[in-house]
């Protein structure tokens, strides 16, 4: 059997534990993206206590994000910087009053750049919260030069470039370490929602960044406002019960691995503005109100005319453009439903059935990221398919090895 | 072996089809609130002749919401009303113009009772849409008495209830048959959306409901606004590349049986509101930049103090309260990761582990829904469940039928 192409990928966690659910499902299925060595203890963020000590640690490390694009030491590496360095664009600590006192003196005209906590990395040893908690604090910094900090945020753009370092250009999901990856989706996940999210969809007043960016509130005053009304909003339906709205958002998405009802080809498409030759599974938003298998079925009859009949899920894999959750699976097709029919839907060009050996080729010589050339094998014309990275090669190759069927296919 | 409550669940999907997926993974498990027989055409929901047509059609069917309760026949059956009943509160046709136009004549002043197209009821012969699409149109319409439409919505409710109908009170995931229970889902999520968001987080001004209530937009201009500025609003990010932020949300959760090391225990918790002796799964949203499997040991170890290894999905429930779509996962707990600590986070006020038999036994006498009694079996003290239609009891269930070891507990 040829090598398939082998990324540094995510090791599932406790891949050492004979357990009965390893001995029963096998090997846990780990995605690019996941498989953060941080630990996020969550339940500490409201705790301005907690998050001053970290921020203040010798040994707490800060990434730097300018519009959304992270710092980067080299395509394959973060750069890592130190309290010092964003300093003078975050001041001393935005975290030094308690939490509620913040918000009883929110003043809407005030730019408060955005810092996400990420977690502890607890292999490293120095800072310790209480006993139990331990390990190197991370933060992510958005340092984009504007508002009142433009000033300040420029200086550093320019002290961090002067050291060799730059903001990335574009996706990286290609080049970080899985590691490295992980941690970088959690921070652009968090720093984009923060960053389209500075009103309140129920009442369209802004909102404050609490919980070292994990939460956003509605306050129920506003500095900033008249002092008619004593800076008083009206009433928001945020404020009273339980309510989602301010918290992160996470688009579920399923994406399929379609098989024939033989059990022997594979159903891919592609969208117009992909290079030619490429292809890939489908994939499309959960609607509201369905179970992942009601959506696989759902959009592979929309796009592509096919219906399925047993749905099964693979893995997941969180994606940060924006604010995806992928989660993977395997479709067969009833016998009477695999005529492919594009006239539901028009978003994909063409969607075909692929043979195993077609597929199983193209994973050994003709992937790749968008935008990039192929491997040194492939041949102009052969079908390209994306990397290792994306969960889609991942079901892709689950499939000609096995996994749906338990025996790899031809 | 004792017998488990069995409530009306939804089918599996093509249970018929002996497919290669269904042989290797056994029967497709579907929970409560899936199972929809509407096929919902959402790339017709832009096309306001289908819109029109499907409205206007003698066989169309109509939900009504007021304050997001649905109309009921009894507890157990939706009313099911016609056009010329919601005519006099949404008017004859909200779709006669291309949505395009609705868009370019925005006026923020005017009140829009909210409509959703739920989908066609393909069993059901008449309505027949460019040759393909056929079967009965399912809309659901907020019928709030409010605003604009005060007067005449309360006149349709004063109506319904002269015909013995009513609106119902809390929650009635109890009642309802499987399908309809599906269908008043998709309709009640997408209401609460819709209401919950009526601004545009990422500018602050008001949106409107577009595709027949699965997608709002921010118009670029608003006739209500003053003419000094001919009606514009200022730019929005939404209108530009791609956003997530006008499409409606929904929040993957995770539930998930925690079994011990050895198999032999299942760790349960409770939070303070329950009613006395009530347990259940531990759950809780995941956060971006996880995987399910990441997010079901964070929260495992956040809530409970225990350290998981292997996690596996089960199945996956939509849960319209709001906007959850739960994730359903057993995990197993490592040897030395067993010892029950509440003090990381302050949400449960009590976890411990059951042994197979005590949950088998609860499964059988002491399930019920929240407030509600339990069997006639139930001994006070006894340990209490959640009930069948809740996946909570389909994952204990699982566990305790050898979902994770392949053969039963005990």
């Amino acid at each position: 059997m040829p090598q398939l192409p082998q990324p540094e990928l995510p090791e599932p966690a406790h891949p050492t534990v004979d357990s009965m659910l390893s001995r029963k499902f096998g090997k846990e299925i780990a995605n690019y993206f996941s498989g953060s060595p941080l630990n996020r203890v969550s339940f500490l963020r409201p705790d301005h206590a907690f998050l001053t000590a970290a921020l203040h640690h010798p040994s707490t490390t800060f990434l730097l994000f300018n519009k959304l694009e992270p710092l980067l030491k080299s395509p394959s590496e973060l750069a890592q910087k130190k309290f010092e360095d964003v300093k003078p664009v975050i001041g001393n600590n935005p975290f030094e009053r308690p939490e509620e006192d913040t918000i009883a003196q929110y003043n809407s005209s005030l730019y408060l750049p955005q810092i996400i906590f990420l977690g502890l990395d607890e292999r490293k040893e120095g800072f310790v919260y209480k006993e139990h908690y331990k390990g190197q604090p991370w933060f992510a910094v958005d340092v984009t030069p504007t508002e009142s900090v433009k000033e300040e945020a420029e200086k550093l753009v320019e002290k961090v470039k002067s050291e060799g370092l730059d903001f990335s250009k574009g996706r990286m999901h290609l080049s970080l370490p899985a590691q490295e990856a992980a941690i970088y989706a959690e921070a652009r996940h968090l720093l984009d929602w923060n960053a389209r999210n500075p009103f309140c969809a129920s009442c369209g007043y802004k909102t404050l960044s609490v919980n070292a960016g994990f939460k956003r509130t509605c306050p129920p005053k506003d500095i900033a406002q008249s002092v008619a009304n004593a800076g008083e909003r009206p009433p928001c339906a945020t404020r009273t019960g339980i309510s989602n709205l301010c918290f992160p958002r996470t688009d579920p998405t399923v994406i399929m691995a379609v098989v024939s009802a033989d059990g022997k080809k594979m159903l891919l498409g592609r969208q117009k503005r992909w290079p030619p030759h490429w292809y890939s599974t489908l994939a499309g938003f959960l609607e509201p109100a369905e179970s992942v298998e009601e959506a696989v079925r759902r959009e592979v009859w929309e796009e592509s005319g096919i219906h399925l009949g047993r749905v099964v899920i693979h893995s997941t894999q969180p994606w940060p453009y924006p604010a995806n959750l992928m989660i993977g699976a395997i479709g067969q097709a009833i016998p009477e439903g695999e005529t492919v029919h594009l006239g539901h839907d028009a978003e994909l060009e063409d969607a075909k059935w692929f043979t195993a050996e077609e597929i199983r080729e193209a994973l050994r010589v003709g992937t790749s990221g968008l935008g990039e050339a192929a491997g040194p094998e492939y041949k102009e014309g052969g079908l390209r398919l994306p990397p290792a990275t994306a969960i889609a090669n991942q079901l892709m190759s689950a499939v000609v090895n096995g996994f749906a069927s338990g025996t790899p296919m031809i």
